[in-house]
């Protein structure tokens, strides 16, 4: 398991800033341990295009989630400094490629500490979360041989004026499209709450049915069939009852307390909110018609995070380019870095297909017909940023003052 | 708490055996420490009526589940004696009170441990059966100084004409409608079996809702939703969902299994048949409908016993005389030990109010004023049996044959 800087984390170092190094690319490992590699654009203080993902995984992982994303990077800069070997010609921008060294949140119950360093947001909260064997952040960081008094030089560059990320889709959508690719339109808002259904445990012989029976699992029942119905009839919207308990339970017993959890996601956090709401609602409805009492607490609330537009738009004409037609444009349902990037820099993502919807599993895996479609892609959204000054230049321009408005906004909430 | 032949049942006997004997019973502890009492009737080898219920508890248990019926049939010959003192008067039948010694099944996780006895089912298989501590039922009858040898002796007297039992209702209807007292019908058949849904364990966020998704707790819930519906439509039916489980259950992992309980009982086996048909049935159709598997097993088919339609019409009538209105006719949703006595003699119950419907818990109560409606329909019943010569003498010729002809039917079952 190649978690928040294990010891296995030193051989991905060395093998992928191999790679960088070959093609021409300025290595180093920054203070949080993300592997951080830059090809040169024509001038010195070129912006810079971040390209990157995540080289951790989760416990029984497969062999692509993140890191592919890591490798494309290195990929289309080798394929670049390869063109300029030949043609002598420099882009108008340099690339960082980035391989964060935490996303998934395993060691410290924690993720996207790789990221959060890079936006300047890994707090003395973060540094002093332990992991299961009481060894802080800040003691890993130290324990690997980095130095956390450098935290602050992990910042992205002010220069940098885009993030874009390769990931795969984690989902079965695009497999059941046929379809290689998909732009990312925004990273889901999350609803996650608990509901408790409190009846009255009684004999499931000698209590009848009706109104002397306060089943707290068939009100529960009627909620989570209700939760399939609403969302099924929204587009993009899913709900989602994973956990459900049931305290002391037996099969001869009237089931008097059920404990479920909800998980509610949509691009939209004004769908997600009505959703919440009609849900939560129905919950007490299908409680109280039978005499069972309904609790309720959200315990996440996070507002959705919109890819940005122009870089969106970009890649999905490239998309197209390579597909012949229209881009499938999806809502990530998960996190990624790309949506805490999103804070301080304009973002955007690419999906690639995940066959039969695998992953964090060791079956996860991808065509390689998709990544040379994705590389295609990736090569040719180089080619516009470098051809069409009027997509560059205001990414530019506006990315001098994206994050420290981003930021502000941050401050403020 | 009051297993079977735990050292505290000593005390039991003690109390109860001292007010048999002051009513002028012969007092015995069989061999499976059944507690049994008999007033004599007014000839030598008169016709007997058996009158009982159960001595043992369950842990944490109230105050009257089983031994209520005890003293229901000490008190009544109580009062019989104490009649015969002033009036000299003899019945034409004598009175056996039975205190049996395990009907909970706690112990052994085998119930009715001593009215199996009494119809001489108490097989090898039952008396190798251990407890928790390792020990067996033979050894637990040695352990507390009775004598297995001596089984045979605690068979049914050839005499026993009836079985009456007097027990709490342990359910909410009787308070429900305001009444003191019911009749039993019949101890509800019951049939117990688990439903297994397997569909496709899958990210919350990034599996869309509709054909992409195999959601077996989405499928469990339309399923325990129409156990609850089909239920409330068929008079006297009951379906509980007791348990479900979902193997590794996370709020943000779609299920993809859920493992539920189905107990399912009523008075009549065909109702009860159609029942567990249609909702297997169903849960196929949700599970299908999801692209989710079902397999489902029957764990128990336990036929539905009637109780005896003379006693219970002897007693309805009883009842109607204390409360003037007509007699709340119940079925028993939990087995009883009247149950097993109806396999060799006619067998009736009579169940008392439960405040609350509380049972198998340390608030468990009666009312003061149903115990003494309980004792008046007893002593009717009693004076109904001496003076009704068209009552008592089918019962007692019936009798001779039942319990020979019932046997002989269970032998062939």
């Amino acid at each position: 398991m190649r978690t928040f800087l294990a010891p296995c984390m030193r051989q991905v170092h060395e093998l992928m800033g191999g790679w960088m190094r070959a093609a021409g690319m300025e290595v180093r490992v920054d203070a949080v341990g993300n592997l951080r590699g830059v090809l040169s654009g024509a001038e010195t203080g070129a912006p810079r295009l971040l390209i990157g993902s995540h080289l951790d995984t989760v416990a029984d992982a497969g062999a692509y989630d993140g890191v592919l994303g890591v490798v494309m990077g290195v990929a289309l800069c080798e394929e670049i400094a390869a063109r300029r070997q030949v043609s002598r010609e420099q882009m108008p921008f340099a690339i960082e490629v980035v391989g964060f060294s935490e996303e998934e949140g395993v060691r410290f119950a924690k993720p996207f500490l790789g990221s959060l360093a890079l936006i300047g947001e890994m707090d003395e909260a973060i540094l002093a979360c332990a992991d299961a064997n009481g060894t802080s952040v800040v003691q890993a960081i130290r324990d690997f041989g980095l130095e956390p008094s450098q935290l602050a030089a992990v910042a992205l560059d002010p220069s940098t004026f885009a993030y874009v990320e390769f990931h795969i889709e984690q989902g079965p959508v695009l497999e059941a499209e046929s379809a290689a690719l998909a732009v990312v339109d925004a990273v889901a808002g999350q609803t996650r709450a608990t509901l408790a259904f409190t009846g009255h445990a009684n004999h499931a012989g000698t209590t009848p049915m009706g109104r002397l029976r306060h089943d707290a699992l068939a009100a529960a029942a009627a909620w989570i069939t209700e939760v399939e119905r609403y969302a099924s009839g929204i587009a993009g919207l899913v709900a989602t009852v994973g956990k459900l308990d049931i305290p002391s339970a037996a099969g001869n017993v009237i089931p008097g307390r059920v404990v479920a959890t909800l998980d509610v996601r949509h691009a939209q956090d004004a769908v997600r909110a009505a959703g919440v709401d009609h849900l939560v609602a129905f919950a007490e409805t299908a409680a109280a018609s039978r005499g069972v009492t309904l609790s309720s607490t959200i315990t996440l609330d996070q507002p959705a995070v919109p890819m940005d537009s122009t870089l969106t738009r970009a890649l999905s004409d490239c998309v197209t380019g390579i597909s012949g037609g229209p881009a499938r444009v999806l809502t990530s349902g998960a996190g990624h870095d790309a949506m805490i990037l999103a804070r301080r820099v304009p973002s955007a993502m690419v999906f690639l297909r995940s066959p039969g919807g695998l992953s964090h599993h060791p079956d996860e895996t991808v065509l390689v017909e998709d990544v040379e479609a994705a590389l295609s892609c990736g090569l040719e959204f180089l080619s516009r940023l470098r051809d069409d000054k009027a997509m560059l230049d205001p990414l530019v321009h506006n990315a001098r003052t994206y994050g420290q408005h981003r930021l502000a906004e941050a401050r403020h909430a």
